[in-house]
């Protein structure tokens, strides 16, 4: 049996984990990610912990396949990266610097594509040969898998799905410096800005209006609950997945979404509302489209780092 | 040398043609697409028209490495369509059929996808690994062509970016039955529709009000003119272009962006508008995407189709 590394580089920790090739997790552990000094120390620890693994568990490096990395930033085809703003990194070229710290072969990817490919190929989506995987935290991140192959994009740009344009009247500017994006309305920051501006849009007695702290949580514990205007936000944003997702199939047609992150914690509630959203907005050909959550949750990014290895 | 055919099926008439292994169309005729009886007669006749044309040109079949063709619906992996209504299709196993009738091997694309692998492989976009194709017609059609190879997706379903969901807030039906498609804005009736809208609103003078008959070529002319009203049209079109090519982006992240069929015979003054326009709503990672123009008209689809039988 052969084996590997999936390392999912945080802007707080890295989480390292060993796999057998058939993508057992043997052992996984973290360690913290030194950001000083424009995050130089990084690939260093990175690995001189998994080399300190390989030495206390007498592990023949003749049967080690490589390390998968995935980063916080966009990845060209030779694992360069060119700005890892929340890690400190400029430019680094990821592949070769941790192969030439290891003496082992190293591939390279994107966080969210490769968490994308973990639930791909171990998780939610195992059983479908094709998927689009939709992050919902405090951003809408993405990643997209064809014939079991992660889909990189030029410049690694594919899969970006919470910056597509939604409405392109909004007034309010995304980070990206745009205006409408995806990210806006869905992520959970953007679910709470809508509440906020039908809060304030009308004089609808609400339990959003008595919570100390309004959050996407709060807005689906309303809606489940009953709230008039907790349902209103939900509905909105149902019809906003529903919408921006029909449009995602028209590009590639994936046999599944699979919703990850945070926000999907709401768990069959949210899964209801965006499959019966995207039922009223699917183009015809799209309607079979398969709905299904993230499992591997925080470990999803180790497992598809290490089946970058692979390929 | 090795060769083979490219067929492209229209409602009107199939195109036929004779190519080498390395790309040269070698010659190219059209028989005429008999949709009486459900079509029943439609791959008979090109299978006699290609037996023939093997027979006068006494061509050595164990030269010949098969017919790939193009048909106006969704093909699944098997070769089967399941409804082609402008040639009077239900159900027909094309590739099994076509390949019991000639003894050849048969690869079945859609139409709008094979052009797409045609200007991929030897048109406009054969620079570059990845492209999608926007067909500008009566409606708007795509194809997407990811390092060579067409997606095809779930169902066939990959590429319909014509019913990707520009407007969810328009009154107007599309033809697919939903509201608010790119084909209702982008494609030469969509243009025109957007012109008489703009014309009904308001009292200015405008060159559009005397033509003959409005067409998408009209509005180009007059823009180009000078004409103020035809050029707000002109304005509108290229926002639409640009928004949702920038989300088709998102998904996909392609090298290129290939603007193909009647309405792209407006030319640079096409490109040039499409390119500005995307440049504004374009997220950053996608700024570099390319812009081409077809450059195989109607022989695309024989290119391409030809190409399938190359894998």
């Amino acid at each position: 049996m052969k084996y590997g590394f999936g390392v999912d580089l945080g802007g707080t920790t890295a989480k390292i984990a060993y796999f057998d090739r058939e993508g057992t997790l043997l052992h996984k552990w973290e360690i913290p990610t030194n950001t000083g000094n424009g995050g130089a120390a990084i690939l260093p620890d990175i690995a001189a912990s998994v080399q300190a693994f390989i030495q206390d568990n007498r592990i023949d490096r003749s049967q080690l396949l490589g390390i998968g990395i995935g980063v916080p930033g966009a990845v060209d085809d030779a694992g360069v990266v060119y700005r890892c703003d929340n890690i400190g990194w400029g430019t680094v070229a990821v592949k070769d610097t941790l192969s030439g710290l290891t003496g082992l072969p190293v591939a390279v990817g994107n966080d969210a594509n490769v968490a994308a490919l973990g639930e791909s190929w171990m998780g939610g989506a195992k059983e479908f040969r094709s998927m689009v995987m939709v992050t919902l935290g405090t951003g809408v991140g993405g990643g997209v898998v064809i014939d079991g192959q992660l889909l990189v994009g030029a410049g690694g740009g594919a899969g970006e799905i919470g910056h597509m344009i939604l409405n392109r009247q909004e007034t309010e500017r995304c980070s990206c410096g745009r205006y409408g994006c995806v990210e806006q309305y869905c992520s959970a920051t953007g679910i709470v800005r809508m509440a906020r501006r039908m809060l304030e849009a009308s004089d609808t007695p609400s339990c959003l209006r008595e919570t100390e702290k309004l959050t996407a949580k709060a807005v689906f514990d309303g809606a489940k609950a009953g709230d008039r205007l907790a349902s209103a936000v939900a509905e909105q944003f149902f019809a906003d997945m529903g919408t921006f997702l029909a449009n995602v199939c028209c590009v590639i047609a994936p046999e599944a979404i699979l919703l990850g992150g945070g926000v999907s914690k709401a768990g069959d509630f949210l899964l209801e509302g965006v499959r019966q959203a995207f039922g009223r907005f699917a183009y015809h050909a799209h309607r079979e489209t398969r709905f299904v959550v993230a499992t591997l949750g925080n470990d999803a990014g180790a497992y598809g780092a290490f089946k970058l290895i692979l390929g």
